[in-house]
């Protein structure tokens, strides 16, 4: 390709709103362009390198069998209606309607439609397990878009959707997939991290992101160092450490407390530390019910494991009304005497790792010491509510420690949830109808051209790996000498010929100007023919990743690269 | 492929609103399925045929130098606004509304979307001409959707823009899109017919249909037999016959007329023939003007043509009420004496062909006789608003023939349209601004494999043409032997390690099924292994465009195929 045929211009200037490297990187280098927030133009250069990862990841999907589809962009809404993901899709969801009043979703992903189209044919046992997958739009109605193509409201994502006749069935798809990804990453120079995630309705194991570390990223892990654990900060398990439960316990007494609402002031008036006090939050389900989490004072609760505890599907934190109403006082609430029937009381498990607690008596400047669980107070649910934090111990006993990271993909267990709702079945060994066993597997493909940007490139600009980079060599001719000119020409249908994706700077431009975009657009090797080397017939060979420049005879060029 | 794992399945049934063959064989064979009305899912056969038809667009469109670029699905419905096509693009236009309020059209085509992306570069002439293309969704809000991916509310469409310097520029580019369209749809096994067709504002005479001659298309085109004019039912011209021109003109004379009010029962009233009568009809614009179209009484209004003789955006025939609010009467309009204040004449230079026409006199049952255009009435206008028919003369004197075609393809020309009314520039060569000629060139995907169904069956199949079809060889193995399932293991590998593109059915199901299937899938190229002729060390080879079967060496068949 001619670059004074190419569409699409390098340029100094960056978007005013842009934060990551790579949405400056992308804009500068010309690759992509502004719609309006959130939605991308990919120029012919951002192009290529969309369609090298789309090849990438098509190649390897289905080297494991798994077969490509599309489905419609607009999804009947009737659908959605079936599994009651209108309102609760954890993205918030564009409809539109049609000429004939007929209502359809954009889908932010396509397990309705995916489930539909299956359960149109007539499946038996023997012909699972299957996996099918589509590149297509998808739709986020995201408050805020931000950091270039790392978060977008529109983008193409593929997503895969397995099929299976049991769980463990499932799980053999689940590890294949694990080991695509890791592959199909690994192509493209980017190291992954398996993370266990949050999937929801689930509640299973089998759920995980892959990020890739970076400061950048919006993803929160933690992980040990030897990486034989890494879950998403949602959902992180860790070994809560015992304190003083070799103390005897005191009697339960009731002692004045004229102090601030905070856990700090319970610390200085009790003179005690602060994992010995009694950490109280009251939330508000969307149904309305109260849920009081109760933890030890050092930890803080994990919204996200407090509703997978109580089976709701949103919390909120109280007012200082709803707090009075079940009958306590904001800053002073304690799991002390309350009545159960109107509020549900769930305790963390690191309650057992103290005694002697303090908390507040339910009434205000009045606070409650050695009070214990069991003896004193009973909660209607035990369970793992607190929020991991880095240098706290893994269950294993190793160190958490904090890492950031962009999420390229995720695989995720979806059980029976969609086929239930939906009615998907299969006709099994006996005859039978049964509900299928389904996993799915996504893979945004902006986010991962963004990720590789992030990943590769230096204060010049963008450094591409070879097999995403949208040319490989880049062709630059110095100086407007007429043998110059011929010679490049010659050395450009030469590569062409050879099978070589060249990008030839053909313009009437400066040698800065040219050397500069070079380094901005990054291409993987570039080859410099001036005046100069062309004395000896000799032309320059740089790697984009390296500093040395190489001389090469012109002639062997084009078998060099 | 192995077929047991295939997803999707050949069934005897057929949608029952099926009338088009391509649907019906695009169902029955496991391609596609029905989403809701209009909209598709692709099966994995069917998305292979797809990428196929894709990846020889995008080879073609690459080899004339035109640049692959995506744009976002949800254009901002201002950009819609600047080009006045929020309501009159012609097709019905889909709107949605983001969480912030912003709207946005789901774009049945991408000129507002392209112009915008240029438009944020300095583009000058040295970087002229351009030619950008995408394939991406469409949205179609149709009325009615029919004949399965023959006309669809949703798909995927190569659209292409260029800008150009000049008109003579774009002819260029126009030139050789003609050609690289031509290639396109032959590699396809499609043989197109270019037709002029309307460009709407434009009016000019770059406008193209290519289409598949074919009953089931929608396309109506009017063509010599030699094939130099050919050209839509809506624009095509033709050659007017001289009737009575030697005929000495009578003088005007007022008759009582007791008829009905139809063309026939003035042809019995005045014994003169039809094409001496002249036809009035009135129309009201969208704007509420009366235009009357007046002609020789044996040819029909062409609309369209009429639409664009008075510049208006559509026309509506009126009512009576309307027809006595100028000053006639229905059934008795006539040219004479109307109030051009109140109604716009436009005459069809068919007027020119004939003398002492009869037509009403403006009231009920009185007409005139011998009335002639100059002497007796004025036009506001003369023009061609009449519509060929077959067996009309072109206007090159050759007879013209009626054919049905579907529209794969057209090549269009844009003009300035666009670039002025979104004010889209570049630097001309003296340093002023000026605007780009703009062309585009869309092929719908869907719809073309629809065509290649309709122009490759037969009774029991789709018979795809080599370079489309989603496997290149349908290897059979017949009967449960276990030497006959382990040659056929043996070959399926052979013919997979030859990059041999192969379904294999290794099902296990009766011959009849097998070999069923096999002519309703339609790959072109068919290997039956099964016990008798594996005595001989032979299998059986048959083109499923040929009856013959042809016993071939195990041993060379790979080779051979």
């Amino acid at each position: 390709m001619r670059q004074s045929k190419l569409f699409g211009k390098t340029q100094k200037e960056t978007p005013s709103d842009a934060v990551a490297e790579s949405q400056k990187l992308l804009h500068r280098a010309g690759y992509v362009r502004d719609s309006v927030a959130g939605r991308y133009y990919f120029l012919p250069l951002g192009m290529r390198v969309h369609e090298k990862i789309e090849k990438i990841i098509r190649e390897e999907m289905d080297r494991t069998g798994a077969e490509q589809i599309l489905t419609p962009t607009l999804h009947q809404l009737e659908l959605w209606k079936e599994t009651n993901r209108t309102d609760t899709a954890g993205f918030e969801l564009m409809k539109v309607k049609d000429r004939n009043g007929a209502e359809f979703a954009l889908g932010g992903t396509a397990e309705e439609m995916i489930v539909d189209v299956v359960r149109k044919f007539n499946i038996s046992y023997k012909d699972l397990p299957f996996n099918i997958y589509q590149f297509s739009n998808k739709f986020r109605d995201e408050m805020r878009a931000r950091g270039g193509l790392l978060r977008t409201r529109e983008f193409i994502m593929k997503d895969a959707y397995s099929f299976h006749e049991t769980e463990a069935d499932f799980k053999k798809e689940y590890e294949k997939m694990w080991k695509a990804y890791e592959t199909i990453f690994a192509r493209m120079g980017l190291k992954t991290v398996a993370i266990e995630s949050d999937n929801g309705y689930i509640g299973g194991e089998y759920c995980h992101e892959f990020i890739v570390e970076s400061a950048s990223g919006e993803s929160k892990a933690l992980t040990t160092e030897d990486g034989t654990y890494a879950a998403h900060e949602e959902v992180a398990k860790f070994k809560r450490d015992n304190k003083n439960l070799d103390e005897s316990l005191g009697g339960m007494i009731e002692v004045e407390a004229k102090r601030e609402n905070t856990m700090q002031a319970g610390v200085e008036l009790h003179k005690l530390p602060l994992w010995q006090q009694i950490k109280n939050v009251l939330f508000v389900t969307e149904k309305g019910r109260f849920i009081l989490a109760v933890i030890r004072g050092d930890l803080a609760v994990n919204e996200l494991k407090l509703v997978h505890a109580v089976g709701a599907l949103i919390l909120r934190a109280a007012t200082d009304e709803e707090i009075r109403s079940i009958g306590t006082e904001p800053g002073f609430i304690g799991p002390v005497g309350l009545d159960h029937k109107k509020v549900t009381v769930v305790g963390d498990l690191s309650l057992r790792t103290a005694v002697n607690f303090c908390t507040g008596a339910n009434k205000q400047y009045c606070d409650l010491q050695n009070v214990n669980i069991d003896r004193d107070f009973n909660v209607d649910k035990e369970a793992d509510i607190a929020l991991a934090e880095a240098g706290f111990l893994s269950e294993s006993g190793k160190e958490l420690r904090e890492i950031k990271g962009i999420e390229v993909g995720n695989i995720f267990q979806l059980g029976y949830h969609y086929s239930k709702l939906m009615n998907a079945t299969f006709t099994g060994k006996d005859g039978k109808e049964e509900f299928y066993y389904m996993g799915c597997y996504g893979i945004g493909l902006g986010r991962t051209m963004a990720t590789i940007v992030e990943m590769h490139n230096d204060e010049k600009g963008i450094i591409w790996p070879e097999a995403v980079a949208p040319f490989q060599v880049h062709l630059l001719t110095l100086g407007e000498d007429e043998k110059v000119m011929k010679a490049s020409e010659q050395l450009y249908e030469e590569l062409l010929a050879a099978g070589i994706e060249v990008l030839f700077d053909d313009r009437d431009l400066s040698a800065g100007i040219k050397l500069k975009d070079s380094d901005l657009i990054g291409l993987p090797k570039r080859i410099v023919v001036s005046t100069k080397t062309l004395e000896q017939n000799k032309v320059e060979l740089k790697l984009r990743s390296e500093d040395e420049i190489e001389l090469v005879d012109i002639s062997s060029i084009a078998k060099k690269v």
